[in-house]
């Protein structure tokens, strides 16, 4: 029997990535329940090839993507499809990563952590080129577009341990950043940033 | 009095950009009413930073911009402020700019023009670096959201040289495409495509 793969962490206010390859399993897990981690896809062997919220919301007809759903690069590629979810299903695609402006305009004086940052640095450890800093799919968020074309930013919904499983559709490299937004509730109510893993199954 | 500004086409199927000063108006004009006009901006000094439609929609808590409301770069700085709109107001932040791995998927065979070619043709012809494709706002194109997250591709609501007005917040490139989408109705039943224009005042 194989063992149960390894629970990597994502340390809380900070990024991970990885190297995955085609056809393996990313489980994204919810350790504490209300954490956001944004999340990221890059082809392995050509980083300016990209998973693309923009893309994929035209290439899926749908703003949050379930169970079935792949996502696309900018090349309207098929990189990481849904395959299992275990949590209420509200995801982000819409809101950019985090990023020091962001944090200055809050009213933060000197340093913050962003997830725009944590990727940066994940994608360093990795020796990974890095274009840009792509659109993000924010597991977890809660943004929900109101009938007058309104968005609101509420705590997320998913519980403890619950998890999104994402395929890999090509070899790539996978970076998340476990969000450290403490100035508005994305986070939940508390406003305390936790960590959360990911296993490669 | 001061002479009415210069017209300028962008023609059908095709882009055009021009520099614009900080404090001057940009009129969009729906020309023959059902053209959708993907529209980029960058900061004229550093095209590195540029319009951001996933910083927008999170800075102004909406996914379609209104009389008011300033769409934002990547460093979260107010670029292009919408002073007028005579048209419904049904515009489009969600969706990527057509390319041609997009045509290639509708099953054209050989070259068919993108709004993504005609950007980089656009800035190519002003001789300015281009970072990549942002997303683009995709003036009159509407795209609603449905209740159950889906997204529709509708038929634009504007009619005959409605507009939109945008004051430019800093120095900036403005770059546009008339959308050559044939294949599906984005740019009116009759699915063709027309020019458009724009003015500086």
């Amino acid at each position: 029997m194989p063992a149960s793969s390894e629970k990597i962490t994502i340390p809380a206010r900070k990024g991970k990535a990885a190297h995955v390859k085609k056809g393996q399993v990313i489980k994204v897990i919810n350790t504490h329940g209300e954490q956001v981690v944004d999340t990221w896809a890059f082809n392995a062997h050509d980083t300016g090839e990209f998973m693309s919220m923009e893309h994929s919301r035209a290439m899926m007809s749908k703003i949050i993507p379930a169970v079935g759903d792949s996502l696309v690069t900018n090349h309207r590629r098929a990189i990481l499809t849904v395959v299992e979810d275990t949590t209420p299903g509200i995801h982000d695609t819409l809101l950019a990563a985090c990023d020091r402006y962001r944090y200055e305009l809050l009213g933060v004086k000197g340093h913050h952590d962003s997830c725009t940052d944590n990727l940066a640095a994940a994608m360093k450890e990795l020796g990974a080129n890095l274009p840009g800093t792509p659109g993000p799919l924010n597991l977890f968020m809660n943004i929900p577009v109101l009938a007058d074309n309104r968005v609101e930013f509420r705590p997320p919904v998913s519980r403890p341990n619950q998890y999104i499983a994402l395929r890999a559709e090509m070899d790539l490299i996978i970076a998340f950043s476990a969000c450290p937004q403490d100035k508005v509730p994305i986070n939940g109510p508390a406003c305390t940033p936790t960590d959360a893993h990911f296993s490669i199954e």
